[in-house]
C-alpha cells in the first residue's frame, strides 16, 4: 500500500537483487526507516525482535532468510543449520514452519549451486501468493461494502477494525483492510473507527499509521468505546482479522474481539472476519475448548512505550508498584457472533457446511 | 480503607481542627501525599486539578471549600464569591451543586458570627452520609458475595470491576468496592479483576492501588479481557458503579460498562450496579436517549502518563502523530443487563417499578 503517495509492500528485494529490504515496525508509529537485511543472523533477528510480524509476513521472511542463508553458503549442513535458527525465531508461529518447510522442500533435491536461486524464486512466490490472497479477499469485502455504500447515499460507510489486520501484518492489503483500501482506492467514502486494542497497542500504532499514511479517513478509539458507537448507529460493520478459525467457524483472534462481537450482535451490526483459509484449522471444531489461549508477559500490560514531547521514545509503567498482572493474547469469537467469514474464495457463513463446501480439499476425517 | 495499614478516609479535618486534608490523587498510583488545605483557593484548585474527583468526594470537598471560606471571611459578598468560585471548578458535576446548595442552605440564615463553625459541621455531615450510604451499600453487596462464596467450599470469589468506584472516589468504602472490602475484612475470599479502564486507566492507577493497599487479592487486566474470563468461568459476578442510573434503570457509567455487560449476560455471569440513590435520575426512562455523553479531549486517548525505569512519571504519545481520536466518557447499560442494582436500602431488581417501590419519595411526575 502507500505510505505518503509512494507505493511499498513490506518485503522486498533490494535493488541488487539479492538483499532483503524491510519496514522496521518496532519504531512505528514514531518513525518510519527501511532496514536492509544482508544475512541469515539479520533475518532470525528480524523475525525475533518484530521488526516484522504478522503471519503471513514472519512466513515470507524466513522464506528469503533461508535464501539469504543459500547464497553464502548452500551445503547441507547450512541448510539444516539455517532451517532451524528461523524456526527458533517465534516457536508458536505456524506460518514460519510452513514457509520454511516449503523452501526447504524445494531446495532438498537441487544440488548446492541451484539452491539460491531456487529459494529467492520459492520466496518470492510465496509472497506474492499472499498478496493474491488478500487481494481476491479485498474484492469480496469490496461486494460487502459497496452494498452498504449504496444505501448511504454518499455519506461514508463507518467500519470498524480491532488490532492490526492490516497490510503490514502480511506481505500488502491485509485482511481486514483489503476491502477498505479496495473501497477508498474505489472512490467509496469509507471511515475507519480504529480500536487501540491494548495492550500492544496494534491499532493505535500500526493501524492508524498505515491507514492514514494510505490517506484512508479513520479515528482511533479506546477498546472501552465500540459498543457506546454502535449503540448509537455509528458502526455499519465491523471486519476483523483472526489467528485461528476452527472448521466450524469459532474465531480466534486478538483479545477483545469477542466483546466487539457481543455489542455488535447485540446492535444488528454484521461483523465479518476477513481471512485467509490458512488460517482455518480443520482439525479442530470448538473453539473455546480447543483454540489455546497464550498468556505472555504481564509486562505488556504493565508497560507501555511511546514518543515523549521531545519525540524521544520511553517507557513508562501504567500500574501501582508490583501489581499483579494478567495478559491473556486471544479471545474466542464463537460462530453464531460471526455473520460472514470473507475467504480468498468468497464471502461465506460461519458455519462447517459452509467451510466445508468451499474448501472441500481442506476436510479432516 | 487502610493504606499499609493505616486508615485512611479520601477527607478529614486537620490535627489543628480547622484545616482540610486530603490525598493528593493525582499523584496516584506513583506516589502517596497527604495534602493540607487552607484557603478557599486551595480547596477549588484541589477540585479543579482532580487531586480530589469522584462524585461523592467532589461534594464533600466543596462543601469543606466553603467552611475554608466562611473561616475567612463570612461575609454574604464571600459566601456568594466562595459558591462562584467553586461551582465553576467542574461545571458538569451534579454533586458539586448539591453540597454547596446544602451548605449554602444552613448559612444563609445565621449570623456571620455562626457560619464557619455551621459550614464546618454540614461539610462533616455530608462525610458522614457519604461513608454511611456507601457502609450499606457494602453490608447489602456482602450477602451476594457471601451467597457465592457459600457455593465455592472456600475458593476464592473472582469479582470483576471496572473503572475506579472505589473508596478514592468517596469519603470511604467506595461504592463497588464497598462489598469488596466488606467480604475482605470478613475473611470471604476475594479476588478482583481490575479493568484497566482506558483511557483514563483509573482502574490500573487507582483500584489496583487501593485494593493492593487495602491488602485485597486483585489482578490488573486490560479492558478486552473481560470477555475471554467470563468465557472460561473465571468470573463469579461484576460489580460496577454508576455516574447516573435513569428511573428505569438504564446505567450510565464509564465507557466500557456496556461490554463488561453483555459479556456477563452471554455467560450467565450476574452483573451487578452498586449506586447511592442520589445517582439515579428519576426525570428521565430512557437511558440511550437521555443521558448525555461527555466528549472529552483525544488527547486523554493519544497521550498516556506513567513512571519512567527512574521513577519519573512522564506523558508519552500512543499514536501516530496528527492521528484523528475521539474520546467518548462514558456508555449506557440498558437495564435488560443489568441483575440488580444494590443501593444503600437494599438489592433490587433495574426496573421502574422496582426503584420506585424502593425510593418512593424520590419518584417523579
Amino acid at each position: 500500500m502507500k505510505v505518503d503517495g509512494k507505493s511499498y509492500r513490506t518485503i522486498w528485494l533490494g535493488a541488487d537483487g539479492w538483499s532483503v529490504e524491510i519496514i522496521d515496525q518496532t519504531l512505528l508509529p514514531h518513525a518510519f526507516a527501511v532496514l536492509r537485511l544482508t544475512t541469515l543472523e539479520e533475518a532470525a533477528r528480524a523475525i525475533r525482535d518484530m521488526q516484522v510480524r504478522g503471519a503471513p509476513l514472519i512466513g515470507a521472511m524466513a522464506a528469503y532468510g533461508l535464501a539469504l542463508a543459500m547464497r553464502a553458503d548452500a551445503s547441507d549442513a547450512h541448510l539444516k543449520e539455517a532451517y532451524a535458527v528461523l524456526a527458533l525465531t517465534r516457536p508458536t508461529a505456524v506460518n514460519l514452519r510452513w514457509a520454511l518447510d516449503r523452501v526447504r522442500g524445494v531446495l532438498a533435491s537441487r544440488p548446492s549451486h541451484a539452491r539460491a536461486a531456487a529459494a529467492y524464486d520459492e520466496a518470492a512466490r510465496i509472497a506474492d501468493e499472499d498478496v493474491a490472497t488478500n487481494e481476491a479477499i479485498g474484492k469480496f469485502g469490496l461486494d460487502l461494502i459497496r452494498d452498504v455504500a449504496r444505501l448511504k447515499a454518499g455519506m461514508p460507510v463507518h467500519i470498524l477494525t480491532h488490532c492490526n489486520a492490516g497490510w503490514l501484518a502480511t506481505v500488502d492489503w491485509g485482511t481486514a483492510t483489503a476491502p477498505i483500501y479496495m473501497a477508498h482506492d474505489a472512490g467509496i467514502p469509507v471511515h475507519v473507527w480504529v480500536d487501540e486494542t491494548r495492550p500492544r497497542n496494534q491499532g493505535a500504532a500500526l493501524t492508524a499509521w498505515e491507514l492514514g499514511h494510505h490517506g484512508v479517513p479513520h479515528t482511533v478509539i479506546v477498546d472501552n468505546a465500540g459498543g457506546h458507537l454502535m449503540q448509537r448507529g455509528h458502526v455499519d460493520m465491523v471486519i476483523v482479522g483472526t489467528d485461528r478459525t476452527t472448521a466450524t467457524g469459532d474465531v480466534g483472534n486478538k483479545i477483545g474481539t469477542y466483546l466487539k462481537a457481543l455489542a455488535a450482535h447485540d446492535n444488528g451490526v454484521p461483523f465479518y472476519v476477513a481471512l485467509p483459509s490458512s488460517t482455518i484449522d480443520f482439525t479442530i471444531t470448538d473453539g473455546l475448548k480447543q483454540i489455546p489461549i497464550e498468556e505472555r508477559s504481564g509486562d505488556e500490560v504493565a508497560w507501555i512505550s511511546g514518543a515523549t514531547e521531545h519525540g524521544e521514545v520511553t517507557r513508562v509503567r501504567l500500574v501501582p508498584e508490583g501489581a499483579y498482572v494478567a495478559n491473556y493474547a486471544f479471545d474466542v469469537t464463537p460462530a453464531r457472533l460471526v455473520s460472514r467469514l470473507i475467504t480468498e474464495r468468497g464471502v461465506i457463513p460461519a458455519t462447517r457446511d459452509a467451510i466445508a463446501r468451499v474448501f472441500p480439499e481442506r476436510v479432516v476425517g
